[in-house]
């Protein structure tokens, strides 16, 4: 990694043009990260995803010594949210034959809500229902607008995050979290191959073999004795209490503690126990 | 409508920042307007759809005054490009409670590819279906992915358009055109309450009466004796022969001038035609 120099800083917060196509199309991928003293966290599912989102979009990805600039600058516990985009040009959606994607940055200081870990969250279920893209789905893309839709459902502070249903009423993920359900005996995370955008720390306790795929309707909730939401910034927040949008009674998985183990986990992945 | 000044200039070529929620999110809405000799064609049309598309969004819409301000400059037949997005601010992906709304515009001089209008185009299907999504259909949006993964599929230059269905089959626009289909007797042009762009032409034509909305299904094809895509600055193209992506002959509508008279009208409320 290279140090914070002139350079390094003029392009991360360079401004961008009108016709750069990450505005026009939202034709570009990002990844969130979580940095502590220079160090990316889950780093290597952070860029394979990227890597996977430019394949996806047919487009190449910057190297990974540009990428890894942008975790230079001050010490400390940092998000840095990381922007690709497909550059200018092209013929309308088109676009060009040999692209020059462009890279910025901005990393801003960040403490997470640890009361979250302890005392749990509650969440609503939002109205939006996710539309079904398998051609996009897994990636995180430029194109978050029904993420901002589902946001945008509520201000409540007592509500920390919305859940969402696909179209087809598949339980999915949250806006800016994955989901992972317990059914008494072990932990599982919705597929994520229709929609959702599948995260790093998702897909570490995967590979760790803490977490099993396989889909929960919102019609056998009551499958899910325990609920949490997960994301490798903010960790992991047990879910305490599921509101509805319609009149129904909250839904308050009975397991309070099944969460523990996974947490521990999740939370060593991202340095927040040792 | 102001003149062209400093001022103006200046706001319509201003670069935008890392932090606006357009390119973070694809939060915002365009419009692309042709323009003759400062008069914005089917305005009226484009202006409708800009504020719907933000009441969709929930942003307060720029004034009529400031949008109209992209007009002026140059005489001659240009397309002036509008982009209004969100803003900066919000926590993530929730928007700030009182955004301030980001309009920007680039006008580029235009002419309309005549030959097409008298010879017609070949089209081919495109392998990608369209996500069904109707909290954002209809509006023209900023996530436009799935239109550039379409339009990505070819680069034959005598393939003028690329056909899209839905995730269900239904036929519903080209990559930047709508779509019209004649059944022997009247036109028709598919309803988008679960994907695609309402385009402005297809709006005029609709309200002239001269266009009526009915669904047509990929496996009901050969109910179109006639075919024809259009747009707001393309004007009507004849689409002569459409091209599949398995192996199957293409299409070729047996009518070979039913759109004659639909494409008269559409030129006149483009100024193409008096």
């Amino acid at each position: 990694m290279s140090e914070p120099g002139g350079a390094n800083r003029a392009r991360s917060e360079a401004m961008l043009p009108f016709d750069d196509r990450g505005l026009a199309y939202g034709d570009g991928v990002f990844e969130t990260v979580l940095v502590r003293d220079h160090r990316p966290t889950l780093w290597q599912a952070h860029h394979a995803r990227l890597i996977r989102g430019c394949e996806v979009l047919g487009m190449r990805a910057p190297d990974r010594d540009a990428l890894e600039a942008a975790f230079a600058g001050a010490p400390g516990l940092k998000v840095t949210k990381l922007i690709v985009t497909r550059g200018s040009g092209g013929r309308g959606y088109l676009p060009p034959a040999q692209p020059k994607v462009r890279l910025r940055w901005r990393s801003t200081a960040f403490a997470p809500d640890t009361a979250r870990w302890s005392a749990g969250v509650e969440v609503g279920l939002c109205r939006l229902r996710l539309s079904r893209q398998p051609a996009l789905a897994g990636i995180k893309h430029l194109n978050r607008l029904e993420n901002v839709l589902a946001r945008a459902e509520w201000r409540e502070e007592k509500i920390a995050e919305g859940l969402l249903a696909d179209q087809q009423g598949w339980l999915t993920e949250a806006t800016a979290m994955n989901l992972c359900w317990h059914d008494g005996r072990r932990w599982f995370t919705p597929p994520l191959e229709q929609c959702g955008v599948a995260g790093t720390l998702r897909a570490a306790l995967l590979e760790a073999g803490l977490l099993e795929i396989a889909p929960l309707h919102l019609d056998e909730l009551a499958r899910a004795r325990a609920l949490c939401l997960i994301n490798s910034v903010q960790g992991l927040w047990p879910l305490r209490r599921l509101h509805f949008p319609i009149q129904r009674e909250p839904f308050e998985p009975p397991l309070a503690d099944a969460h523990l183990a996974l947490q521990r986990s999740a939370h060593q992945l991202l340095g927040y126990h040792r």
